[in-house]
């Protein structure tokens, strides 16, 4: 170990407690302890390009454990990622600065996923090396691996403990992901204090039952033995690895070095001297870098910028030799297809009843071939959600050519796998399970709709229309649960032209993530559905009168009962429109006046319904209107039957909408 | 193994064959593959009377695997569990049935705890034998083992993929908790087809790293071997015990014998009749019970009918020689106390400003003497949540007396764990977290509600209020997905006097949980907030005339923001009334005319504020008000720059009251 390897450790340490001190906010023991970790790792085995930051070809790193964000921001700093300054350090928590609390993509040049719920990054790092192994399937030739990368990650105690990290590394395992390197910040300090009061478990043993190599350095100060592991880590080419790295949480910071204390707030003057002298800085002297330190890193850089000049040689010589496959990549990274609005042999369909489930699963395959791109499965449950593209086989040990992919059940690390996939770049993905379990995505799928991901959810079984499965799952507040999570748009098609216009939509969303919302159950094609369902909501059936007596509202399968119910009215009389809306959150972009069109403020005689809670409905019911929706929780029987007993009924509707205008 | 055994066995396995076949929909594949662990469990091993399905000292068992209900159901009919007859296993599935899809507690008499969504069921029995250890170290005395039972849970392939299933075992095998014994039917299909696919962990060495005992039962049919791992089991006073059980899903179904084609349908003519045959009854008999076989496990009944009669034999002795403990068991078991309503001392608090996080803290410190059987704790955020029970230990390897629990950083699992507890009897619970990972609780908190038991949910940190840790910590949506929940409180008190009401709201409710979401930051005590918060709505603060112009509307930290604004508004002329909102599912519950009389219909100039989504705010705003929220993520810095930022200001709500007036 050089005193340069040394003093730029301590630099990355001093810089990070002293942006954690002046924001009198943060995590000082994980950048303490995990220092020479990542030195280590970004100074002398990781393929980098900090001026190409998006260097399609770059090792990946994310820090699972988000709250050690000083760390990657004096990192960054150090080797001049996006420019940022000592004075980005010194607005390290303020508002809009470059240096939020925890790691933010596309916020922070450099910073490849956003993490802070523990575990999280655990899950898309083993989504990167999947979409690394299978781009390289798709586009290496002899002699030409394009796609040659690795991902590492590092967490500590918090991120092991969580169920994520079990689940992703189980299916990596099961995967061979070898190219995979998890580090393991083992402190044995947790918030409550020594982990032995929660998190006795042995570990390394459990990543050796996931089917990881295992290697453990003894003293995280130790570079020469993390390069080691390292270098160990990549010559397994049939397991992902798992190195364990016992640190000192808060390391050489005085009396809380080694206790919780270092976890969650600055040092403190004291012990922030204490790390300074100790590490030979003046105490009296913040965020201070010395020109060697500097020189240093730009030696880095300098021998990494040639490592990407060889590989944009490489991929010229390729290009030349592979015109097809030179293109193809092309596609891959520029895969935004909206030519498709206009295809009509896109938006046909016939016109025989069928679940919004079937529609989708027939779409997944026109879509495959217009996207060579797309990847995606269920976690376990690919017969009911239709989400099989077919002839396509599946990501499997040894070779990740599929582009079916089997996530197991793990619906939480599923959705964090293909966020990751999609950070990755070059890929589009989706996800699928039953709608009710959109509870289990919902931590990962908030983290998709932060960090502005294109993720696509693929739910099925919407609503009470599970039927004899039972409450347990039927979905009832999920539509509202989704819906309310900004920068997410949830689909509920009512047939199959708004199926379609669900994935048009979920296709050439750029920073949205989208859920598809579909029935098990069959529903009638409808004569008004249109692509105006790409508006979120639109007048599917105009009542018989300029303006309306009623207007009724629904999505999914409550569509057709409401034109049912409104042909009724009409027929005693009752001038009724029908407004399907597939997607409030599209619909609430729309221009004012657009929304005036569809949802007139002057007709107060408004009833909504859908078969879920109805709690987000008043909005466009008011205080005179009513809801027809469930209010508790379903039950177990054949699915007409509840649809029945739980007011879904034409008779139902009618009834309620002359209460409304009787009022 | 005698022929009754087998006859037995292969009688719950063609009854449950029977009700799918009827119900037309149905899960066979594991009645038939795990039908000989069941009957070895509950015929020669298990403590329980159905005469008693309650008795305080019965072991326990869940059915991981929920949809394998039919296994339940035909052991209880066997069983005369609350006289479950072959009528009502022939409306398996059927509206308004005992037999549901999948078991739902407190519906059908012997079913311990909901299941269906995978892993559940594991969670939970780790919180039950938690509950058993806690209150064995309460209550029992030399030569006085009142509380002494095993938590037996069963589960699948899936159950051990999901992600709650570690962090639950991980905690079980920290806390040594040796009464725990996990039946892993392990049969190597999942929905989409072999294990292999997605699953080649070690399982049996996973369970070992969690620090459990692990055996292997290599043949599912061979019951002798299944109950000499249950004796090895018991024998083990360190560990938890993990049993692998091979078995062969759907054994006897013919060609669907070991096939997924076997998990979710029913078996259909062909494979029943090979099954029926298999077994030697007759193909063209459905829901036939022979004689022998009833007589058979009323003889089991009999047995332990003697078993209960003794432990109420020494309950008396105990009784007699422990008074002042039975008498604590008796407080245990009946512990609502609705006086505090009239306590003084209960509702009085100081006037200084402070977190309602710290008021919970300080109130959970009042509670913990008047209810001696709260346990409870958070996910490694205990100095944050403020969830301490001074002077009181902590559950820990064999010393299960302290109150206070670490729960590690694994919110869904907690939440399993505190719903295992509630489940067991004798205690209340409470677990915690940040506001923004009840994302995390969400699928288990799903289930509180619906098993209809009172946990209680403390979430701190519970807007953009949390600050520097940013958009990853800020809660946004989480008050909606809360909200939208059937048969969930969530209180979000605006000072003292409204925590206190929450903690008493959450303390005597017996069918409901509750969520009571609380401030980092401090606040200052209301002039007019009550008791009346009890009602989840009330007036605050009255305007300056009878009818007033405008309602302000608000929860939590922006009630003393919307009282401000008020005076300011009556400044201006403009009568403004305040409504503190604290719980709309409790104010939903109120009648029309106390309602009417807080939001009376014919004032419609209403403002709402709240620092989070305004999702859902409209019921209470109508087409003529406006919600000041949250339309995006948070974003890291200081709270008050933030709460400036994002429009909570005086200066905001009243320009914004002014334009509902003026448009």
């Amino acid at each position: 170990m050089s005193n340069i390897d040394i003093k730029s450790i301590n630099t990355i340490r001093v810089l990070s407690a002293d942006g954690i001190e002046k924001a009198k906010s943060g995590h000082p023991g994980l950048p303490l302890g995990s220092a020479p970790i990542a030195y280590e790792l970004f100074a002398h085995h990781m393929k980098h390009n900090p001026k190409n930051p998006t260097w399609a070809n770059r090792d990946r790193f994310i820090l699972s454990a988000g709250h050690g964000s000083m760390l990657l921001y004096s990192l960054f700093h150090l080797f001049e990622y996006g420019d940022l300054s000592l004075d980005d350090l010194k607005q390290f928590r303020q508002l809009d600065s470059k240096t939020p609390g925890h790691p933010e993509y596309g916020h922070t040049v450099g910073v490849e996923a956003t993490t802070g719920p523990l575990g999280a990054g655990m899950g898309m790092a083993v989504g990167m090396a999947m979409a690394e192994a299978h781009m390289a399937s798709v586009f290496n030739e002899d002699g030409f691996d394009i796609v040659d990368h690795y991902t590492y990650v590092l967490g500590g105690d918090g991120c092991m403990m969580e169920g994520i990290s079990s689940e992703a590394f189980s299916l990596a395992g099961t995967l061979g992901l070898s190219k995979l390197i998890v580090f393991y910040d083992s402190n044995g300090i947790s918030i409550e204090g020594s982990t032995d009061i929660a998190f006795t478990e042995n570990v390394v043993e459990r990543m050796k039952a996931f089917g990881f190599q295992t290697i453990e350095v003894k003293d995280g100060n130790d570079i020469e033995a993390i390069g080691k592991a390292i270098e160990e880590a990549k010559a397994d080419k049939e397991r992902p690895s798992f190195i364990k790295v016992n640190t000192i949480i808060g390391y050489g910071a005085g009396k809380k070095a080694g206790s919780a204390s270092s976890h969650g707030e600055p040092l403190g003057s004291e012990a922030l001297a204490a790390l300074k002298s100790g590490f030979g800085f003046n105490p009296d002297e913040s965020f201070k870098v010395d020109d060697d330190v500097y020189a240093n890193f730009k030696s880095v850089n300098e021998k990494n910028a040639k490592v990407e000049d060889e590989w944009n040689k490489l991929f010229k010589e390729y290009a030349a030799k592979y015109p097809d496959k030179a293109k193809l990549w092309e596609k891959y990274y520029n895969d935004i297809d909206e030519s498709l609005i206009d295809s009509d042999e896109f938006w046909s369909w016939d016109e025989a009843p069928a679940a919004t489930r079937n529609i989708s699963g027939s779409i997944i395959n026109r879509l495959k071939d217009i996207y060579p791109n797309i990847i995606g499965g269920s976690a376990d449950l690919s017969p009911s959600n239709k989400t099989v593209m077919n002839n396509e086989g599946y990501i499997a040990k040894g070779d990740y050519s599929g582009r079916n992919i089997h996530f197991g059940v793990r619906e939480l690390a599923m959705t964090a796998i293909t966020n990751g996939i999609l950070l990755h770049g070059g890929l589009r993905a989706y996800c699928a399970t039953f709608f009710v379990f959109s509870d289990y995505t919902k931590p990962m799928a908030r983290l998709s709709a932060l960090m502005n991901i294109p993720t696509i959810f693929v739910f099925t079984h919407d609503s009470i229309g599970v039927g004899e499965d039972g409450p347990t799952h039927e979905p009832i507040e999920q539509l509202a649960m989704l819906r309310s999570l900004p920068n997410f748009n949830t689909f509920r098609p009512a047939d199959a032209k708004e199926t379609i216009a669900a994935w048009y939509a979920a296709l050439v969303s750029k920073t949205t993530p989208t859920a598809i919302v579909l029935t098990r159950q069959n529903l009638p094609q409808l004569e008004g559905s249109t692509k105006e369902a790409l508006k979120g909501g639109y007048i599917i059936k105009e009542a018989s009168k300029a303006v309306a007596d009623m207007i009724l509202i629904a999505s999914g399968s409550e569509v057709s009962l409401a034109i049912d119910a409104a042909k009724e009215l009409e027929n005693e009389g009752i001038a009724t429109r029908v407004v399907s809306m597939p997607c409030t959150d599209v619909f609430e972009n729309q221009s004012k006046e657009y929304k005036e069109e569809v949802l007139p403020k002057a007709v107060r005689n408004r009833v909504a319904i859908e078969a879920l809670s109805g709690f987000g409905w008043d909005k466009y019911t008011g205080l005179d209107g009513r809801v027809i929706s469930m209010n508790s929780f379903g039950a177990s029987a054949p699915q007409d039957q509840l649809f029945k007993k739980f007011g879904f009924t034409k008779e139902n509707v009618v009834a309620t909408a002359k209460e409304v205008l009787n009022q």
